[in-house]
């Protein structure tokens, strides 16, 4: 038997019809001439997507956590200062992450729920070389101001390089990496842009990929050696070097899913996805339920809701899940048990989504 | 348009069509217990395509190259002695690796087209941390005794842990990883197995995992940290921890094709790439080609042929290509512009595409 699933959590999402079709075509070796204009289409539509003209921009052959770690291993040097805002839980992996990688970490700890708070970021060291931070922060539903941010650190005349988790917001709310200067960014195809969970498109700017580390410690995500299959080698035109075999029905599938996006227009789909996120959480207030992010910096593609006093959150999660095919996100750490995460992304972004998950949920808290 | 390839490179190879159809299936999220269970039986699955019982046997969210670096990353301590033995490009490109994980690499060099030299490769350090060969060379066609390594290892009572490149023998050819005293090996899904790139099967043992590094310095394979979500976490039965977004079209595609082979047997799968490879290594012969790998030495699944003189490889590939759909590889290495790879794996394993390669390469070459 084949379940079918409202996929209405943290992702993945329900894929757009275009990127499934495009799974199941037949199968393109990857150093073909056809699968080769894909990959540079590819890229190009993903520049669009990121609002870069960054050569070096791709799809990394693996999920978005890898997008993080290529983020980091190709640019902290040993020793190198990291200032990361910490306002989730992927602000605290890329603490990690990074200190893997050798850097010197500094966490600027904020309370789960609220975004990015700008000063303190910019007076917690006075010569980072990387600053990073998460745009849409998946764990609380927080969107923070990435556009403030790099104008701040211009203002202050900062050298270091702006580092950011995109993996939530690409395709969902406005991303302008060049505009907000952002020099490496990365993100995940399962959100917003309504394709499969396995790729994490990837940008990298002139200036972070010349301090870039030469010899990374991670072979796999060796932007040098990347580039000379994608990215930059379709955008020179020149010889393609082999690297590792990509995975061309992914990224067959990534292709299809942005021409879709593109199709609509990136505006409509920013809008389209602040009207399900708007209608989804008045919704829920008028039901009486208490949403969990900081208002004014509400993600619509995501929206994190307390679970009210004397509800079993797993059971509700169950019973929606087994009554009618939704799947809604437990919270993440420490609100594991006291937030719900519900998702409105890429292909779920739409009124009927609206109401059914509103209904669902009122019926099985019987708030009907 | 949509091309339609006979993929008869290195890989990969045209899916099984029941690997095809599961990609498009309606997706599944990652916490899904519909998932789980589909995650749990390709675990399962793995163990017997692997010939283990090793709990820690999963497919990692990447291709086979980040199996090998997976391998690696896991351990390799600072400073440990890795002997890799190199008679191919993915021997070389595990002294890289090794070598990025702070190995002391002792490279032991073949000539390529040959197998590993067991003697050479245990006399090339007296007390190894690890010794890693590949199994199946996918630059050269060459299949070298790993049995063999492993019993002489055992043998000669060393502490060493094997760690094997399977990536192009898994599913084409016998592999008993534990019978073998195989430690650690990964593999990919688009070679014989039948599926799409995009995920590396991989397998580690006990005494591996216990000898493993704590926190190794890549966050995304870290196995300490994916065991809570997948492998071990099925067979134990315990609570899973979220790691990271799961691939799951991927997946459940591995999934469809390990039943396909199974369904078929692995003895017969193996005796199938055994026909299909005799069967075009004969024609090519008989064509009054020359092979490259050293007899007794040849894979069934991957021949390497050697480009006759006066003939522009390039050219012939493009025509294959062009005029019947037919991809073939170049060679790897020095042997770029001097061999062409012939690929028989997964699907292609049979005798209707043997005749069709040796039909359309006579055509070409003007051998008719």
């Amino acid at each position: 038997m084949i379940r079918e699933r409202h996929l209405l959590g943290p992702g993945p999402s329900n894929p757009y019809p275009e990127a499934t079709s495009a799974l199941a075509q037949p199968l393109l070796g990857h150093l073909d001439p056809e699968f080769l204009r894909i990959m540079d289409d590819t890229c190009e539509m993903l520049r669009t997507v990121w609002g870069t003209t960054n050569s070096r921009t791709l799809p990394l052959s693996a999920t978005g956590s890898a997008g993080m770690e290529a983020a980091f291993v190709n640019t902290v040097h040993p020793g190198d200062v990291v200032v990361v805002a910490v306002n989730g839980l992927f602000g605290q992996r890329m603490t990690d992450v990074a200190a893997r990688c050798g850097a010197e970490v500094v966490a600027v700890e904020h309370e789960w729920g609220h975004p990015v708070d700008v000063d303190r970021v910019l007076a917690a060291h006075p010569a980072p070389a990387i600053v990073a931070a998460v745009h849409a922060e998946t764990s609380t539903g927080v969107r923070s101001d990435v556009a403030a941010l790099g104008a701040a650190l211009r203002a202050q005349g900062s050298e270091a390089l702006l580092l950011v988790d995109a993996v939530t917001s690409i395709g969902g709310i406005e991303v302008r990496a060049d505009d907000w200067g952002v020099d490496v960014a990365y993100a995940g195809t399962q959100k917003c842009l309504g394709v499969a969970p396995g790729l994490a498109p990837f940008t990298i700017g002139e200036r972070a990929f010349e301090r870039r580390v030469e010899e990374p410690r991670s072979w796999y995500l060796d932007l040098g050696m990347l580039g000379g299959y994608v990215g930059e080698a379709g955008v020179q035109g020149g010889q393609r070097t082999y690297h590792h075999t990509a995975p061309t029905a992914m990224v067959a599938s990534l292709h299809a899913g942005l021409a879709r996006v593109l199709d609509e227009g990136l505006d409509a789909v920013w809008a389209r996805h602040r009207a399900a996120g708007e209608a989804l959480q008045a919704g829920l207030q008028d039901m009486g339920l208490e949403l969990f992010a900081a208002e004014g910096s509400r993600l619509p593609q995501l929206t994190t809701v307390k679970v009210p006093d004397g509800v079993d959150p797993a059971a509700v999660r169950r019973e929606l899940l087994e009554r009618h095919g939704i799947e809604i996100g437990a919270g993440a750490g420490a609100y594991a048990a006291s937030v719900w995460r519900i998702g409105l992304m890429g292909r779920n972004a739409r009124p009927d989504t609206v109401v059914l998950v509103l209904a669902a949920l009122r019926e099985v808290l019987g708030r009907g």
